[in-house]
């Protein structure tokens, strides 16, 4: 599992950092790749990274600001010009159904793929047994969402040591055991298999958040989270400024990194008024409150 | 007057060519840029190139396919939160206005500027003192426009030397005498001011292309042309091909130039399966009908 980040500028593209996009390796989990916003150019930022769009399974969308939206016509059309099959599903606030259908139907552009659109209220908006995903209200000028992606828990392995110690040769009854099930042995004898697993494996919890103020949600969605992606538009000396258009300051988001418990904060979405030097900044103001905090930057790569 | 080529790709972007791009240069005739097409990243590139987004004073659409639309919301957006005041019109086949619309309303997207959105027909689109545009329709998928561009003829200038051997003085008559028009000096004397005016000097004529196959249209929109701006997106064998999805090949492109008289013909629009070396075999074919044919990178600008 690992976060490529493809975007990670606020408002307008800058030369280092495009508008918003982040996606979600899960090449190992499941195959596919998940996309968090989509802002203009994606598909360019895309060319340029491991990403590919063949392999997208799922688009969410945290709100309809143009930096967070304006890539995802062309991004749609190009996979479909290049061939892709496998079908996907967009979500995103109410609004978004209009504004996909506004542009490939005015394009004229047709997709060689099954595309679902779903537009999300708080909740559960996608459940597996490998991943459920909730979203909640966010607070800024429209609409706005962050989401927490849970992995199920894994059961633990099967101790092949202490099997061997109770004499317990293989077979088909594996299965059964591997599964915490109970098996009946070919000499009779009824084995338990959950007294034979290890500790389950605990499922990774991710937040990735959309444009915001201080929310009380963010603690729901970053509680004991692994990693939090959240914005951090500007410094903390400008907390007027960035609440008023709707954002959070470096010291507001690493508060809510600290009060959700969460393990590590990513910090995204920085104004284009800072450089390299400037940006180094803000984390450090992160750092003052959230030791754990990380700066992103386009096509850095965070493994989980 | 300069052809600033910010995209020179068809269909998809790549990472040697951005979709469809062209601005016009005008700051020595009217202190502004006019732009031809807005493929997605359209504002992404225009950071890396001598224009500004702020001077653009007219956005030319040929068509409504993604590759040549997908970058106009991102544009007036960025354009907006950069401040910019000057008014721009944006002129394009019916639809635009829907999709414009559509996009900046669903983005709660709003201007700092006034724009206005002419829906096109066949005809003069724009005229003032200085600029003729017609628009003549193409043959493609969907209505297609090719644009010619008329600069009115400037009066010669006045010949100095001449005026001195007669003994005419400076005086404030030199202002009917520059404009062709008849003066009567202060000694009584009718001065013919046409007589006195060097030959006129013929204003430029360009012809920019939207998406075709071979179209009668070209000849008109390219007459005598100074330089005639042409999709080629396939090599001569592949003909078929190239006329099924509404496009051109380099012998066709080339033939267009000659008939219409043109005297340069610049060819962009290339298919992503072309790389450098593809496309100068693309630029050789034209040669062959047509010598003096350009190939147009992304970024290289050609002065008029």
């Amino acid at each position: 599992m690992e976060l490529i980040f493809l975007g990670t500028g606020a408002g307008v593209p800058g030369k280092e950092r495009n508008v918003s996009a982040l996606a979600l390796n899960l090449q190992a989990e499941r195959g596919t790749t998940w996309l968090f916003d989509c802002g203009e150019a994606t598909q360019h930022q895309i060319l340029r990274s491991p990403v590919k769009a063949g392999k997208l399974e799922k688009i969410f969308i945290t709100h309809l600001h143009g930096d967070h939206i304006f890539g995802l016509p062309g991004l749609l059309s190009s996979r479909s010009m290049n061939g892709a099959r496998d079908p996907l599903t967009l979500y995103g606030p109410p609004g978004i159904k209009a504004f996909i259908e506004s542009a490939l139907t005015l394009s004229a552009s047709f997709l060689t793929y099954p595309l679902d659109v779903v537009e999300i209220e708080a909740g559960v908006v996608f459940a597996d047994a490998q991943f459920t995903v909730t979203a909640l209200p966010l607070t800024h000028g429209v609409p706005s969402f962050g989401y927490r992606i849970e992995e199920s828990d894994k059961p633990g392995a099967l101790d092949s040591a202490r099997l061997a110690a109770d004499g317990i040769p293989a077979g088909p009854w594996m299965q059964h055991l591997k599964r915490g099930e109970s098996a009946t042995l070919p000499d009779g004898r009824l084995i338990d298999g959950a007294e034979y697993l290890g500790p389950p494996q605990k499922g990774r919890v991710l937040a990735i958040f959309g444009d915001t103020t201080p929310t009380p949600n963010a603690a729901i969605l970053a509680r004991d989270a692994d990693v939090m992606v959240h914005e951090t538009t500007l410094e903390a000396a400008m907390a007027e400024q960035a609440n008023r258009h709707g954002h959070s300051t470096t010291h507001q988001t690493a508060s809510a990194a600290r009060d959700a418990g969460a393990k590590k904060l990513i910090i995204t979405h920085l104004s284009a008024r800072y450089d390299r030097e400037g940006a180094e900044k803000l984390k450090a103001e992160c750092r003052e409150i959230f030791p754990n905090t990380e700066l992103a930057h386009d096509f850095d790569i965070f493994s989980l």
